[in-house]
């Protein structure tokens, strides 16, 4: 019953904490390379679809209709540090659509990036809903209603127009059925829908090489993908996995985390996408998974170098000295 | 092999994360009263055993030599939040014994406690070593230090004075033999010994009810003890788990957390020891685990209303929002 350990924290010479979950490595047509775990379990992708949830802001025409450039999508597909750049940007895209703060319904929280936190504490500022890391996503949804002459007033609801396309594109993109008694409150409101995890990856799958998607889908999904290619920090922030792992591979990886432990990728040239979701919650193992599942199934070479601080990176305490690690466990780099 | 699932997260009707775990409940002869998963393996106790390495300040004559009162005991034991009221206490304790901030070997940090981060970056403040949550044991080892006439520079070395005190006192306490192969480097820079859980819980019976002390170290033990209860803030800070157990509970429960999933408890009215570390090193997993336990060794009453809020958290997102909670397992609370 039990899922697999998949990554170890180390301490001297003993194993502190470990971490269990399930991996999925499937193709567009749901042919699966890599099942460790259980993938038929449903999860909440959480913010790991974020891409997906971005697509009707393209294939709306809201995109092109605002003047939308690629930071502003990849911003629609983040989980950003609340870092300034990202709150210029989410700035940005409110205003193109005739709309301001206000109009947020994410809810308020201080930056992730703790230096743009104390730098604002140090201004004055306070915690707003454009420091909010689903910001950029809810400036998409209301770019979206705007372009649909929707209600902008309850945008996060699942009946809303919004809502409701975003499901069907997730029901198209996995192939899952997405019932009311498998969908709960995210951390920003909106909805999120369980599936299993081998549907989730085969949704990145799908999401990266266009294979199983309408032709206007997998254009837009290719707008997405090069956007965040381009612009990788806008996708999560400085020193974060997600812009660390794009901005070395660029257009090869499509990578998003999501809260609770859920990370997901798209391997383009491969044809593959990757779901992971580790039992616990922590985020530090999911990366690590993600990691080593990324140096397993990416034809590396000197790139394997750029990768080894993600596989098994080094753990410091306050005054610097190295005090463990954490690693792989051999069934998953197996 | 694997340790049986303690809590599980909720979100909508699904259980989205799940930490699994030990936990050992001990009398101070080392009797076994629970025994879930595996209690044998070593593990590190990290800050959870902070009253332990204060008896040497108690047993020294140090605390009475700088006229140490119970806070700056209960500040020796804590995990302090950073609060003001925690960073004058523990500048208090190092200028009794004729020191300042330069002593501190624990690294510095910005404030666990997010309003006074925020505060201390809005008047202009950095992150100290007085910030750090251990900077109350630090400035404890110091006084120990200096009443010993011993070196200030070295403190947090295992062969310095101080530290081979600690040593010798922890395995007092536990019974277990600390050798230098399970010996690591904690977050503060101080060494960290793993033991196994069923041992450390034993350490928490006789530190609770004296029994199988001798008279010295039981009655400093009971002077940790009282100071903590009775300043129970200085312990942890506002809206903490240790201070809130503390304070609806008084004498009757010592509880102190440990980084990566450790929480340890002593009940001295029923002479019980209790530990607890989840497998993967979440905080919160813990507390609940914890306070399953308690709710169920403790004789309560009204009292375990008061419980209840720890038991079973709600979740709430960024617009307050119940979105699911934590629970105990069936095999937690059976």
């Amino acid at each position: 019953m039990g899922n697999p350990v998949l990554v170890e924290l180390l301490r001297g010479d003993l194993v502190e904490s470990r971490h269990t979950g399930a991996v999925a490595v499937v193709d567009a047509d749901g042919g699966r390379v890599l099942a460790l775990g259980d993938i038929e379990r449903p999860i909440y992708p959480r913010s790991a679809i974020k891409a997906f949830q971005a697509l009707p802001l393209v294939e709306s025409g809201a995109a092109d209709l605002y003047g939308l450039g690629p930071e502003e999508l990849a911003l629609a597909c983040a989980s950003h540090s609340g870092e300034p750049g990202h709150v210029a940007t989410a700035t940005r895209m409110l205003s193109l659509a005739g709309l301001d703060a206000g109009a947020l319904k994410c809810g308020a929280h201080w930056p992730i990036h703790q230096p743009s936190a104390h730098a604002l504490a140090r201004e004055g500022g306070m915690a707003s809903a454009f420091h909010n890391n689903c910001s950029g996503k809810h400036a998409g949804f209301l770019c979206v209603a705007c372009a649909m002459s929707a209600d902008r007033a309850h945008y996060i609801e699942p009946a809303h127009p919004v809502q409701r396309l975003v499901k069907s594109t997730l029901e198209d993109l996995t192939g899952a059925v997405l019932s009311e008694d498998v969908c709960a409150i995210d951390g920003c409101s909106v909805p999120t829908w369980a599936m299993p995890l081998a549907a989730l990856a085969q949704g990145f799958a799908r999401f990266g090489a266009g294979a199983g998607l309408a032709p206007d889908r997998a254009r837009a999904a290719a707008r997405l993908r090069e956007a965040c290619a381009a612009h990788p920090w806008h996708v999560a922030g400085t020193g974060r996995f997600c812009t660390e792992i794009m901005s070395r591979f660029g257009k090869r990886v499509f990578v998003k985390t999501g809260a609770e432990s859920v990370y997901c990728a798209a391997l383009p040239e491969q044809g593959l996408g990757i779901a992971v979701k580790c039992d616990d919650g922590a985020g530090r193992a999911a990366e690590v998974t993600m990691a080593a599942i990324l140096a397993r199934f990416l034809p590396l070479n000197a790139d394997l170098v750029a990768l080894e601080p993600f596989v098994r990176p080094t753990l410091r305490n306050w005054n610097g000295l190295t005090v463990g690690g954490l690693r792989p466990s051999d069934g998953l780099t197996a």
